[in-house]
């Protein structure tokens, strides 16, 4: 009994990544990994009140691994088959009742300019018993995106907990539909533990293979690529010969974007605010991409790039960027609007040349969209992105902070676009 | 012989606008007319090379009427049943070949901010022998639009002639699908004449009925109301029980959107810059309506006049305008953009609130239209509007300015907002 069956599994994982001065680390080439600065699991944490053990005990024959594991208050008692296939849960024995304590995040203060540490405030909840129909979750993975930061101002008050989607674990159940130790992507915002009716919840697909980070379910197989699916088909409308414009490219959705546009046969040119990052987007196969800091001009830059003009741009920067761009689309473009991260951080509002003139003359289209326009679609995209994950023709690359006590930081520190690929916090 | 049977027709038709102070006439009521400061025609115009005559001849019996019109150096013979209905062309009779001279304005010098008379250069071109295929018309009616004035300065250079939609009456044809006498909507800009080899023609329905003005085929059942008809049904969509925010509501575009939305079972808000119009406004059937310039807050204005917001935003003004109703749109809200008025005269490109923000958060479709997009269901849209016009359901207004000459004071009167209704000239 000792090492959790996932981290044993995420420890045999590729790992080709140096860390950089600043701390992130540097892409050296393969780009199917995620960030472990320490390995070390911390198996026991009864401040969360959840703790695994696992072991494969004696088969009872030659096909059958048996684990058992206590979570919250329960013995559960799983099995699978030699050749390896999901654990099936065989019983699950309630011996203890205790109270659950959740640490929180709470926005102690509405963010003014750059979010800080001190605008965040870790508190602890204790959780009351489930009532029937109710599971009880413990985040194993949370997701920081630069959504959160707009949408604190418009959605949360001061004292809210912070919003967010995680893969989370269920460690207790009273509803029949979800089985102990079965992992969902959950909304709930940033908490260790929560409870949870059910209704919120996707469930991972049964065929996610044991070689792949769960953490993807949060990008790469989870909202920034279906951001970037539902982007890409509904909004722009892509159609195979077409060049495709996405800043932001080395984000966690731009990077899918790029991608995504050729897989579907596009053009593809993106830029990013540093020579690593252009480096990254161009082993990711952007057919042209730039360092938007240090080009003389944008608008040169776009030109070279694609001298016929764009006919999609998938925007996530916004402000000055799009105001460029815009006058690039070819007639009849199509503009999605997914994020605007040089506004968010904005105490007075940028201003920038009105759009409609550029908009009649070439009737261009823009949108703009959440995904989660697409919440009754989730499970097609889903299954299309991990097919072109286990196929190799989608590359994903996380930035991992570790402990829930940085969840701030590797906000902050994503909303300062330090990260490559999706930042995640690994609990 | 002496009056043209347009010109006698013309006067029977109802008075009922006085003319205000400003020279343009104010609305007492009923708005089913043109303005006609004079009503005597010009009935020899040989400078133009064109001139008509046609009386009732004796009736080959009771049912039949003759017209004899000599234009353009032929005899045309036609006749009609007593019961009316088009005229059909009996006999052409080409008797000479004089050279054509058309007028024509051109732009003498690009726009800077607003336009100004000396702008323009009226000048006479000798128009050559008609070859196969082709046909020699005449100016009837000229249409003055905003659009003129954005496009003047990306789609032609200085000594160009003016842009623009006419009606015209063909009075010579070398094309066998183009009957002398019929008249078209057709393009070719600011002329007295013109040659075409009719691919660009679009013929008036043979439904039309002869107690309408065919002005309106450049408004009221032309260009300006297949603009409010197609951004209407294919841009923003509008489905019955919506709202419906159009600005300068009392123009060409503006008054036709209103009352298709009201056909349309939407609620609609408009405003305009004056009392006189505003008035207007409501005897056209808007649910509300405001002069935008005596209102204290726009936003205030907007939201009481709807104070669940807006599905549908017919936008032609854009600028300041359009950044404020931006914010008052609904969820996946509908912004049709068909012009930016407030923007077409500006020497140095005004600025805004970058509009990514309130795109993202309300999920908004923007989407800038030309209605030439559409030219391929001309037929469909004339014949609806046509039809609503008749029926009554769709109110029409004219501001018709006399004489080819005023053609650049009419056009920067519309530009100065100063019309009611669609302005056009009358050659």
């Amino acid at each position: 009994m000792a090492l959790d069956s996932d981290s044993l599994l995420e420890d045999s994982r590729e790992e080709d990544l140096s860390t950089s001065s600043s701390g992130y680390p540097q892409s050296t080439g393969r780009v199917t990994t995620t960030d472990r600065p320490t390995r070390m699991m911390k198996e026991m944490n009864y401040s969360t009140s959840s703790w695994r053990m696992s072991q494969n005990v004696q088969p009872l024959s030659l096909w059958v691994t048996l684990t058992c594991q206590i979570s919250a208050g329960s013995f559960i008692l799983q099995r699978r088959g030699s050749q390896g296939g999901p654990w099936s849960v065989q019983r699950t024995i309630s011996f203890i009742n205790w109270m659950v304590t959740a640490k929180v995040w709470v926005l102690k203060k509405h963010f003014e300019g750059f979010s800080k540490t001190s605008d965040f405030d870790l508190k602890k909840i204790e959780l009351p018993k489930l009532k029937d129909g109710e599971l009880l979750l413990e985040s194993v993975f949370l997701s920081v995106d630069p959504y959160m930061r707009a949408y604190s101002r418009r959605d949360m008050k001061e004292g809210d907990i912070m919003i967010g989607t995680k893969v989370a674990r269920i460690i207790e159940s009273k509803n029949p539909a979800f089985t102990v130790g079965a992992f969902v992507v959950a909304n709930h915002g940033w908490r260790t533990h929560f409870i949870s009716n059910g209704q919120d919840l996707h469930l991972l697909p049964p065929s996610w293979p044991e070689s792949l980070p769960r953490s993807l379910a949060l990008g790469t197989v989870g909202m920034s690529a279906l951001t970037a699916y539902f982007g890409l088909l509904e909004v722009c409308k892509m159609k195979p010969g077409e060049t495709v414009l996405v800043n932001a490219a080395a984000g966690a959705v731009g990077s899918v974007v790029a991608q995504l546009a050729k897989i579907g046969g596009c053009k593809v040119v993106g830029c990013a605010g540093s020579d690593d990052k252009v480096a990254y987007l161009k082993k990711l196969g952007f057919d042209e991409a730039f360092n938007y800091k240090t080009v003389t001009s944008l608008d040169e830059a776009l030109r070279k790039a694609s001298p016929d003009g764009y006919y999609c741009f998938f925007d996530n920067v916004g402000g000055e960027f799009a105001s460029i761009a815009i006058n690039q689309m070819k007639k009849y473009g199509r503009i999605a609007i997914c994020g605007a991260v040089s506004l968010y951080n904005d105490t007075v509002p940028q201003k920038g040349p009105y759009i409609q003139v550029p908009m009649i003359f070439k009737e261009l289209h823009m949108e703009g969209f959440m995904v989660s326009r697409w919440n009754n679609r989730w499970e097609e995209g889903v299954k299309a992105l991990l097919k072109w994950v286990v196929e190799g023709k989608l590359k994903y690359h996380e930035q991992v902070m570790e402990g829930f006590e940085n969840m701030p930081m590797a906000f902050i520190g994503m909303l300062k676009r330090e990260n490559l690929g999706k930042a995640v916090v690994k609990v």
